[in-house]
């Protein structure tokens, strides 16, 4: 019996939107007001899903608890309450839009949840939009 | 990197609950107190889902703030402060039930959310219930 | 021990803003697309809050199914599935803004909660806006 | 045109984790404070999702009505202001961990909600955790 | 300047409805399925105002994630996870009502949030019902 | 008929804090993460409350556009995607706290909400913090 297990948690993060590879009109066009040079930022609520088998012992998944602990260690510590576009060692050199950001979540969770395995990581911005990411297409 | 983008946006509308192929009879066992003659109505919560590749440069799957204007000028405008059984052209002869609404809303944004494209629909109705919508199966 | 009590409910209705008092061009300025004539609605989140002592036999201020049934029979039933300018008596005359339903919500309710008293009603019209009336001002 | 239709509902109840399977010292260990032998509970929202295709004479899916009684009856009844652990037949022996209660809750409503057909039954236990169910593989 | 900081967090916990003051036929008829011997179970959601002058040297009423500290020793450590009426000192031959439990939270945090002084205590039983203390009336 | 008319809005900020009245090391320890250097950010949801009489010729306390364009205009436009420490004239040389933010809201909108009276400014930060200010206590 596969079931899904999420795992909802917030950080805040400073961050502005701005590529290496876009000039700065462009820049300004393209961002707009998150183009701000001094950086805005936002209360990130970030919901992860896993995967797998109802473990017949457990009738867990996994333990939600250490799943938990699996992304406040390997997320919620490096992102909560720092600048996205400087103090995170995963998105150097990486504009921190949304997108990018759970590109960035998933690669630093997968292969870290076993004996699930990771199945989305939804992230939501504000209360008007959010993003989710499942991974590459094979 | 394919990357799902979601934009939520509220409207306040009234309608009525009536099939103009089923009798009075059956129209008033079927939709009940929403068959009530003088409408009633809801603040309907929309989320609009697209799906696309991240693109390189910008790090967007595109511009969540057109993505929002697009949703406002198809659907928002036309929905918003009206009356869904009078005053909707795209929604004229149909009976506007939350299945019908969405699938509605989902014709007024197909193509035009390029170069992303059209994944998903889901109109919340009351706290309690909700519909999605994928398109046409092919 | 003074203790307020809080009851939730929702209802879905139709309204249009209109007065009697204005004429047909200042109804329009004021209430601009809300004046829209075939209507529109809301789903209405509807907050009613009692005060009272502690009951120290049961440990209740009073019994919160008691208080949903209050709620149910005097507002809820009568304007669920509704359309405020026409289906309501307690309404009849009145313009339905948030406003004055929820006035109109507060004498229904008043004296009928006893053995507490009633404190407040707060009306969510839409994720953006809500009123909250505490009755006359002694 | 293929529509899924969910109905949200609430319900609280009392359990405990705790497996025949393992040893006491396991069993403590596993569920941490969890396996506090006199029980703890929660808040359950659980949403249910049907997919079908719109009638055409109603507009409907399956009447929302309909879903959230077939819920009520099924679900709710036996679970509501019940524990977990000894007052549900359909949980009897089984550790009611959110994933096992989640394919209980699959398997009551299972052929029941013709003419739609069953989804994803989602169970919220915390305002952090959830999980979801889509029934045995093929 | 005065101002008000509210600090929210959940805690997971069982309890019954039954009071030692009424018989047995009494209890049933008033807490009717809450009154269930075997309990049942919420995910209360606590929000703890404090109130008290901006300090001009931090800008702070008082540290919140001070006021976190005191609510989680305080209040969850020994509510969450637990049965109310079995181990819980502070709720000890109390019948565990929303009012009670928000009286007794009270008591637990009076005089322990200082610079600040405790000013209301709101307690989330389900989506549905809540109850807010303010202490004793001078 | 005294009615409070609140309306929600959110904005997204950067901010540091950091108070020029303390030494280094007391900022450290006094804010902590929040402390960092770069500074991180949050999604404010801010409700704006204001009260007075229901105009009866309008049924409106005031029009709840008007207070939502004045809360845009005053408000959101200079604090929405900016670094509180840096662009915002209100907040220069303030330890940009919820309380200082709320506090430096409110003197942006005293006297900007006629015919209706400020009430009360809440800001929430996360969705486990949040403050409340009423203007200075005569």
């Amino acid at each position: 019996m596969k079931v899904r297990l999420v795992s909802s948690v917030h950080f805040s993060a400073a961050h502005r939107l701005h590529s290496e590879s876009l000039d700065e009109d462009t820049n300004r066009r393209t961002f707009d007001k998150c183009n701000n040079p001094s950086a805005h930022g936002h209360t990130y609520a970030l919901e992860v899903t896993v995967e797998g088998e109802i473990d017949p012992a457990t009738g867990y998944v996994m333990d939600v608890a250490q799943l938990a602990r699996v992304i406040r260690e390997r997320v919620v510590e490096p992102l909560d309450r720092r600048h996205l576009n400087h103090d995170v060692d995963f998105l150097s050199g990486i504009n921190p839009t949304a997108e990018n950001i759970a590109a960035g979540i998933w690669a630093r969770l997968q292969g870290r949840v076993a004996p699930a395995r990771l199945a989305r990581v939804v992230l939501n911005e504000t209360e008007k939009n959010r993003v989710a990411y499942k991974g590459e297409t094979p």
